[in-house]
Parts: C-alpha cells; structure tokens; sequence
C-alpha cells in the first residue's frame, strides 16, 4: 500500500529545517530507522554531501539515520534495498534529469507504489505529481522529460503563494501561471501552501496541515479546500 | 547590422500596453511600416488573433501596422520577408516549442543577425540569449530544446525582481535562482527590471530605461550597472 507524505516545503518561516512536521514523521517513519536520502535537486547548488547532512541533523531528532543516494555504488539497489526513501527540495529540473540519468524514475515508482514508505519537500514532492509542469523553478538544466513519478493522479505546485495585491510587479501571479497550464493540460493542480501536506495511504489523499489549499482543475474555476479534506477522488 | 530592443516587459505598473517605450519604438521602426508579430507565448492562454489585436492596437499609436505570423500560409517566408518583428511576451516555454515545431529558429536568427529589426518583450527577449533556462515562466509544455536564438552571447531574465526582505516565504529568491543557474551553466545573466531594455546596435549593447540592472556573472558576485551602461564585452 501506498504510505506517501508530499510536503509543500522543508522548512517554515521562523522554524528549524522540517521542524514544523517532525512530530508527523516520528510516527511516518516508525518502522524504519535508516532512511534513503535523494539529495539531486541540491538546493542553491550545495554538494550531495552537504545537503544530505542538513538531511541527517534534521532526522537525528528523531533517532533515524540517513544515507544519501550518491553514497551507493549501485543507486537503483539502494531504492529496492530501502527501508523508507526521503527526496528533498531544490531545484526540480535538477532533481528530474539527475533521476532519469541515473535510471531511478522506474525504481522509484515501483519501490513507492509497494510500499515503502516516501516523503517529499518541495521539488521532492513536484516529482509526485504526473509531470513536473507546474513546479516555481528555474530551468538550468533541460531534463529529458517533464514526466515525473505519477504517483498520485494530478500536479502539485509546492510553496503555492496567494496573489500580492499590493504589487506593482507585472509578472504573472502564480494563480495565473497555473491557469496557463490548463492551457495546454487537463490533470488537476493542488497549490500546497508552506505548511500543508498531502498524506496519500493506498488510493487515500488528505490534505493535512492547518491551513486551506487552492485546487486547480480544468475547465473549473479555483477552489479553496480545508484541512482534512479527503482528496482521493481528485483526478 | 543586428538591431534588436530587448524589453523587460510590454508593460509597466499603471501604464497603458508598450506606452512607456513608444517614442523609443517609433524611431527604432522608423524604415518599417508593418511589423511582423509573433504571438505564440500567448500570455493567459489568450488566441493569436486576440494576442495580435492587443499588439496592433499598440503600435496603432504609432502608426504601425501589425501582422500576426500565425496569418500566413508560409511562416518561415513571412520572417525572410519581414521589414520589421515583434515577439510579444507570454509563456517562455510556449513560445520556444511552437519556434522548434513552426521551425522558425533558424530563419529568425537569420533575419535579425542580417539585420530585420527586432523587438522582444518579456518571453520574446528570453529568446533572445543563449538558451530560455533563466525564464520565470513555468513549463507548461516541453519545448525540444531550451536553446534559443542566441542573438546575444548572455541569457536575459526578465521582470527582474530584487528580495522582498520582508517575506515569510521560503522559495527561492529571483537571485537565488540565477545563482543556482551557474552550478550548472556558465554565459553571464542580465537581469532586467520592469522599465530596462538592451539596445543592440551590431556588436554594441547599451542598457537603456531608467533603471540598474543587475549582471550576474559566472563565479563573481552579483553587481549592479546604470542606465546608459555598455553591457558590448559582456560574454
């Protein structure tokens, strides 16, 4: 059965790195002690070595141990072999070709959709969704696809920001940019805000967190959803 | 002889649509009388036709006419024969794939290297660096390649936005993003504010506007130039 927990981000304003949601993962990772690390989206370019041990302080709170994916010599192995695997955020084209590159986009699925257990922050979670079209990155890198995991059956847009209505900045707001890929696209898009997640067990979505997510559907206009909202019919 | 405007936006809070640059863009088209327009970026998803409407009643102030390329039967004969181009902003990533799959790419880079004046605003002047990978936009389609025209041996990022210190949020800011992009890539990146335009005349490129813009080069601390400032060694 699916146990997977997709995070809008890593870290909450004014709060250590996943503070806000280690008490949750306490009871997520119960029943394993070492945990699978992906550090490929390296955040502001940090080496895998570095970002894995931002990975491992943050977990040793909670007494579980950390092993990055680049310390294999067979990564594929590693996502078989893993007790419970860990994506972090960063930058999703990164994160994309590094996966595809090193053969781990089907390993990958087939580990989650077993069973083991999978958390992902920020492009961690972009890479959930069926293709990562609607993440906020830059694209310094050209993967050679945009199609992600598909673990659940719709987009995610991590770190969703409410329009600023005191702008003055003529970009596009993020609502906006994510009516664009209606565009072009029909599967559902859920703006996660900083704070919330989406805990998916088997074919079960529900939203989690204290705060509402904007859901984007084609042909719909934007909705609010509450905490607790099961989202399992959401396709 | 290259002659191209480089925009950051067709727009600037509270002004009507290109008003702010219009006395600049007459005298830059003074030989042409029709300009060539090219919608495809499609901001919000809008039609060509729509799309070429705004961009006709623009010049209209000006007395330009305006084509839209999608209204001809042969869009590569319409660059050659063009007195005059206009790519209009919208989506980066659109913009780039209907380039790849109109198989316009070659054909522009010609026109304007032979000297067919060129304007480019927002995703019009990403295409105009190296490669579109220091866009704000969104990957709603998966263009081919994120190669561009490379009329200018650098990248641009458009609407360039300096960090709002007093957020909360914890996704990356726009400096962020362009120094992650030289982990992986080594051209500089000017990033223009809302107002800025490069003028290329040949080899020479002068910041024009009112405004800093701010040059990020590979392995060097971010900077600030003038306005007025020869940005031609640039590479």
């Amino acid at each position: 059965m699916k146990n997977i927990i997709i995070a809008s981000t890593s870290t909450v304003h004014g709060s250590g790195y996943l503070e806000y949601i280690l008490s949750e993962l306490e009871t997520f990772f119960k029943n394993a002690n070492n945990i699978l690390f992906i550090p490929h989206a390296r955040p502001g370019g940090i080496s895998h070595d570095d970002y894995t041990k931002i990975a491992k302080d943050g977990f040793s709170k909670i007494n579980k141990t950390i092993r990055g994916i680049h310390e294999f010599s067979n990564p594929v192995e590693a996502v078989k072999n893993a007790k419970a695997i860990f994506a972090g955020g960063g930058n999703t084209f990164v994160l994309t070709q590094q996966l595809y590159k090193n053969e781990l986009i089907a390993p990958l699925k087939e580990a989650v959709n077993s069973g083991t257990p999978y958390l992902g922050t920020s492009a961690g979670s972009n890479i959930c969704g069926l293709t990562i079209k609607t993440t906020n990155d830059m694209p310094i890198v050209y993967p050679p696809s945009f199609n992600a995991l598909g673990l659940v059956p719709f987009n995610i847009n991590p770190h969703y920001l409410d329009p600023d209505t005191s702008s003055t900045h003529m970009g596009e707001t993020r609502e906006m940019r994510i009516k664009e890929f209606h565009v072009y696209n029909t599967p559902p898009v859920i703006g996660l805000r900083e704070g919330s997640w989406l805990q998916v067990r088997g074919n079960n979505i529900v939203l989690k967190g204290n705060l509402k997510a904007r859901i984007f559907e084609y042909n719909k206009p934007a909705y609010e959803v509450d905490a607790e909202t099961d989202l399992s019919d959401l396709k």
